[in-house]
């Protein structure tokens, strides 16, 4: 079962043409990022400093309709590629059903506390890979 | 001559890894966008509210190293593509010359005050063909 | 009884000090008065651009104790005065029952879509003062 | 003579009212201080991680007027308090010479990367005392 995130833009997050303004996804997916892994069994505030860490190297967005002032945004959050260092996760954004943004985010694995990359560990691609496949 | 914005990633832009969060890479393109219209003649906070205005549709950014607090950044801005109602303009973000965060982002032409989309008026595309030639 | 806005800080949200950076106090303020509303009986995205309006005019921050990434914030809403067009709202927010910052904001009554000074619709007088009195 | 920061609200800073969102304004003050104390002297990228570093601890903001998108603001800095651990400094914003907002903020100096507090140290304690004096 897909994972969905679910959040309502905050007045300072629209801006004079009434929607939700560009960079704000970014930063939607990474909150949906969080919860994603907490759904797979981390508690993201120790995780991310402990057991694995990641950065943002690509990311691809689309936008396909306009996302309002406190309108409920679902977001999917999915595996799309597993490499050895590296993942892609796909986000799928809607409001009442209709396609609001669509993004594939590319992130490396690092060693917590550092910007050397890493092989993503065992525990994280176990849980990655089942999603995958599915 | 390409058109160079500059600015300096604030103490909130930057997060626990120590660069700056991915998110405001959009809102520094976004600025260096403004920079770069108002470069070609034009007021931004009146002709993005009467002349011509635009919506994102798609993004596409790498990153190819980091940028840290009070850094100076240096963002060329450069048109790559003119469609009859889309165009994309290209973005390369450096500190020091070493490359950090590079973006295609493509816009289409709105009504002002619209979201309903328009061919890019004549002067605008005059001046960003121009600059796609060069 | 006291409404309640939960959050909890985005990666975004937090700065190299390792807390949330100042400023999104503010927001989380906001985006608790938003549901606050909502909690007596307003929808947000219609009755802020239709029924009333309001515009911050004075805020009183104090921190208190840090917030960090992805902890569970609990912030407290309460009218505290009533003028004829300005109006306190105070927030407490807390983590785990440790107080992390306060706000007390005046907000004056403005018609929608103008910065008209107006006084407050009596709907909405009737049911804030039934909680300053409380 | 006072120092004057100038900067320009983003696109993504302004909202549906036309105005620069209320939070912002902390985040302009907090570059403010930023280039402030870069103007005495310091680094501020260096300096803020190993010499002396500080906390908010309180801000008291009056909004007095609208900023808007790419209009010119101007922020007054300066010192106005200097206590044995805390001082506050003052913001006036104006836009093209009308008052738009004003901030007085406490800051306590901390351990630079602790949340520790410790006495300001006396290269800049000798910096803002004269700036107070005058």
């Amino acid at each position: 079962m897909t994972f969905v995130h679910q959040l309502r833009p905050r007045y300072a997050e629209v801006d004079q043409q009434g929607v939700v303004f560009n960079a704000h996804w970014l930063t939607y997916f990474d909150d949906a990022c969080t919860r994603f892994f907490e759904s797979l069994g981390w508690d993201p505030k120790e995780a991310f400093f402990g057991d694995f860490d990641f950065m943002i190297v690509k990311a691809v967005l689309e936008w396909e309709g306009p996302a309002g002032f406190d309108e409920v945004v679902d977001i999917e959050v999915a595996p799309t590629r597993l490499g050895t260092k590296s993942f892609d996760l796909r986000y799928r954004a809607s409001v009442d059903g209709r396609p609001a943004c669509e993004g594939v985010i590319t992130y490396v694995s690092v060693k917590p506390s550092t910007h050397e990359s890493t092989p993503i560990p065992d525990a994280v691609r176990t849980r990655l890979e089942a999603l995958v496949d599915a």
